[in-house]
């Protein structure tokens, strides 16, 4: 059996858990993998060095992922393409607005043979179209992509508290080996054929989250907000099974990546908290972001408006009603307290 | 058309919140009800006085709900037999402990036409057989019982923030009337062809709202929370549907009863609490239900070991391995760190 060479292209946050992770199965499965695993990083400066230098020397990203120790197999490499140059499995875990330009430097720069897991939040919306992530890839390289979403608050996993995990696959054995790459005593990882709705629970129960935060803001307490929760789980189910018919209801009920993680999100979270900000002060989103995430873009509200656009193309935004207010609240000034008046 | 004549059947806490929406509609809805909601009291002094004389004055439930005025319509009185003497429909809202004498006193003594809805939870397990206690009251008192049960932390519905409940019924007519007479603009009724269903849920939850306690007082964070709830609300529907075959997978996914309650009930709440102390501390439940609930007993503890004794019975504890953890933890010694070993 050949083994496999294993790359992260990522290293903020969730991809240094994930290289993290990675290096640890790589370390002791050495029947599947090839023992060391490369990390992508973005070049940048902390105290006058090099970030790879200093995760190299130390072992730790200190900035992104501080206290927790990487195994001595995960090399930080700051040129993506000869990260990936041994790679036959691709973990891609970086910020959205980010993958068409690395896509495009990745491009015919691949082991043809590859395959990848994306741990990309979001969708892609242009007009009536949209995409997950996971597709974008693999239109863009070519080669297949599976999806890992789940109850996943990064910091928790670095300490090696128990979490589960979803990878939804499109073929089995995509599916079963990155299972064996995730899967640790602390990190459970279950495998589901649906690439599709373990991707997009993974954006939309950021627009719920939205929600609850307005709810937290406002504070109208914990039956509301498990109402919400509710509505948001099926609105979550319905809008995919409408829009990607082999969506499984299971997802949404009986994997991480569903119900779990959309709880998960819904009670810590930057959506929630910037929103129940938003709620208590009145001051615009943009403001907000600027004041309490130094500027970085919330998921939730970019992912509120994608999809309204995209209901909107279809003529559907009136089925979907706390989108809809969600919506309306962020970027239509629509006050608050209305939020349950929908439901 | 004749108009129904409501009664109530129990008034600590959400026996007063129950009486004071139904006094609200019965106010309002002149066709469907008649105005006066007498509601059953258990006498006791306080100050000096009768508690039904200071609720009929004050009209305020100042022991059990203070700060939450009834409708003048509805009137307290300790005499249960005298308070259900007209009543069409009966709403049975008391601990269950109570339950078998009060069923005893009500025999032969109501409207043999009436129908009731039972707001009680838990289950009655005798040896091998299992009960929801709607069907107890069916049982004892030969009239239909519906079920109500939802995400309803008593004092936010009191202070009409906005909250959903589900009535699980046998007979569609009965779902109907009653949603007629809870459904407020603040307290949003669905009703659903499942009285089974939607009780197991309002028991089974505080089963799932004691692991969420062990988790949350060993500090595991909210990835580990949200696996137990997956796990939890997984275990219920699974057992739900193994023993009560016609229990409707919507009641559990789509229903306020379901998803919603059970998030409710792992966020706050005393079984929580309660079980967050015993992981911390290492105290007994007992000693704990002394000091922190003044010797009151946890529902969560004694439907886990009711479950228990039921599977024991059916010779399948290990198909419900959270139930299982969690009966060893609060009864036989396990530590609460070994929560997630069976996960």
């Amino acid at each position: 059996m050949v083994k496999e060479s294993v790359a992260v292209i990522g290293s903020v946050y969730r991809g240094s858990v994930a290289a993290r992770i990675a290096g640890q199965n790589a370390l002791e499965k050495t029947d599947l993998f090839e023992r060391d695993v490369p990390m992508w990083v973005f070049q940048e400066q902390v105290e006058g060095r090099n970030l790879t230098d200093i995760i190299n020397e130390k072992h730790e990203n200190v900035k992104y992922l501080p206290g927790a120790k990487f195994p001595e197999n995960v090399i930080a490499n700051p040129d993506l393409i000869d990260t990936v140059k041994n790679a036959t499995l691709l973990i891609i875990v970086i910020p959205h607005q980010f993958l068409p330009k690395t896509l495009a430097a990745l491009k015919g720069k691949i082991n043809p043979n590859a395959r990848a897991v994306s741990l990309i939040k979001g969708v892609e919306v242009v007009g009536a179209d949209i995409n997950i992530f996971a597709k974008v890839i693999e239109r863009e390289l070519g080669i297949r992509c599976s999806a890992l979403s789940g109850a996943n608050i990064a910091n928790e996993i670095a300490l090696e508290k128990f979490s589960e995990t979803s990878i939804g696959y499109a073929d089995r054995k995509d599916g079963e080996i990155f299972q064996k790459l995730f899967d640790r005593p602390y990190f459970r990882v279950s495998i589901v054929e649906d690439v599709e709705g373990v991707s997009l629970c993974g954006a939309m129960k950021n627009i719920v989250a939205i929600a609850c935060g307005f709810n937290d803001g406002l504070q109208w307490g914990d039956n509301t907000k498990a109402a919400i929760m509710r509505v948001g789980l099926l609105e979550m189910k319905r809008f995919c099974q409408e829009f990607f018919p082999s969506c499984k209801d299971a997802t949404f009920v009986e994997e991480s990546a569903g119900v779990a993680d959309l709880i998960t999100t819904c009670l810590g979270g930057r959506n929630r908290k910037v929103a129940a900000a938003h709620a208590e002060t009145g001051k615009p989103f943009e403001q907000l972001e600027q004041e309490l995430l130094g500027g970085q873009r919330l998921q939730g509200t970019g992912t509120a408006k994608e999809i309204n656009e995209y209901l909107t193309h279809k003529g559907k935004v009136d089925d979907y009603p706390l989108f809809k207010t969600v919506y309306e609240i962020a970027f239509e000034n629509k006050p608050a307290k209305e939020l349950t008046s929908r439901l």
